[in-house]
């Protein structure tokens, strides 16, 4: 079931998700509920087209980047964007749902990873790629000011996403608030947090990973039950964001198989 | 004493690093013993003055990588390349007896980390990083067929360059040999070794990564006391180079610090 929902949604794309430009284009990929990443509009037009594009999008939860028109011209591919581009996703998001049932096929205390805004898509590949290695059940992300899954993040899950689900969602704070109900524990990284191996890190549990530089953020920390620290022995004081959470989920996987 | 050795030694280029090209202008940087990391040369060339670079260059223990005039072209950037363009390092490499010293210096039995071909820079950079943020005292590379302290790695490594000794060897089986009389345990990742948490990796101890895609190489392994495996628990099973050795450095940290 989770691998139905996890398909690849190629699109005559070599690699798998890619660019929609040009008004009309973009229009009726937001219509026909395409899963689309992110909308790059020219900043600053106030002209009727693009409007209603804005609107359509806000409707459909599709977050906007306003940028020049250099930079549309340089992204362009068809060197036709009319002011409008829509990078689309190389594979399909899953539902909540699926994590629990993976956690439920494997018979085990569920585990997710939840992601605060790692932009980098290959840390966001890296992630879930160690995501399925160290047996956690699927990977949360945020719609927006996030990486998505596109070509470059899929290459560097090397064929995890065939396997492990991962969802996306308007607000991660939101979310842990809903999932605590559903009896999950969250333990965010923060480097100047408890030291890991002193946490009791069993159960069900929700392994929650800062951006790449600003970490955490406030509202997402609030909502944690634990904060774990990654020790430091050295003189600079942070890891790759990728790195830090590998080393989180192998620490809960030792202390699960422990 | 080690941050003197392992200064920046950019010479004008902005990040660090970059490329010298002609025979005149490579013969001279050979001449000088300014720190190459390889030097690309035309394929299939018999010209005079391009093999007085090649002996050159193999008495210096300089790697070469034979090119197409295509691949030259595109890397020159003064288009005058001549046929030779050498890659010089955007950072001195330590010598071996710099790692000692730092274990030395924080009264700690030795932790080396011993890279067996890693090619992508921003792994590279990457172990570096968490090299020094985990406590080990030096990173080892070999001069061929691997990544070098380019501009690129040192912008992954985040700083740690400027801590962290980085010794750059002929041969690592053979490097490993000459560290065991000296004392020092080996271990080497493999999937399939015998899980980390059940090896005691305690003591003076050199941990061996290997390459992308490859692993460790079967004679490296053969000098290795250990080889030590990280559990699986998915349906693919590698990690990135650069999120397993930092699994397993955090594994000799935690045993250390037990």
């Amino acid at each position: 079931m989770i691998e139905k929902e996890v398909k690849n949604a190629a699109s005559g794309e070599s690699e798998g998700g890619g660019r929609i430009e040009g008004r009309n284009a973009v229009t009726e990929a937001i219509r026909s509920g395409m899963h689309i990443d992110r909308i790059f509009m020219l900043d600053g037009s106030t002209e009727g087209s693009l409007s209603t594009i804005r609107r359509a999008a806000a409707k459909a939860d599709i977050p906007i980047k306003f940028v020049s028109r250099q930079r549309l011209d340089q992204m362009s591919e068809t060197g036709k964007h009319q002011g409008v581009i829509a990078q689309t996703a190389a594979w399909n998001y899953a539902d909540i749902e699926d994590l629990f049932a993976k956690a439920g096929e494997k018979g085990e205390d569920p585990f997710f990873v939840l992601l605060d805004n790692i932009e980098d898509p290959h840390n966001l590949g890296a992630i879930i790629r160690t995501a399925n290695v160290s047996g956690a059940h699927g990977v949360i992300i945020p719609k927006d000011r996030a990486a998505g899954l596109t070509a470059s993040a899929a290459k560097a899950a090397a064929g995890a996403l065939s396997y492990t689900p991962v969802v996306r969602v308007t607000n991660i704070a939101r979310t842990i608030r809903d999932l605590k109900e559903r009896g999950i524990w969250f333990v965010c990284a923060d480097m100047d947090g408890t030291p890991m191996t002193q946490l009791n890190l069993k159960g069900p549990i929700g392994l929650v990973i800062g951006a790449e530089g600003s970490g955490v953020s406030r509202l997402v920390k609030e909502q944690c039950d634990f904060v774990a620290g990654i020790p430091q022995r050295g003189e600079i004081n942070s890891l790759n964001a990728s790195v830090a959470a590998g080393v989180l989920m192998y620490e809960i996987l030792r202390q699960r198989m422990a």
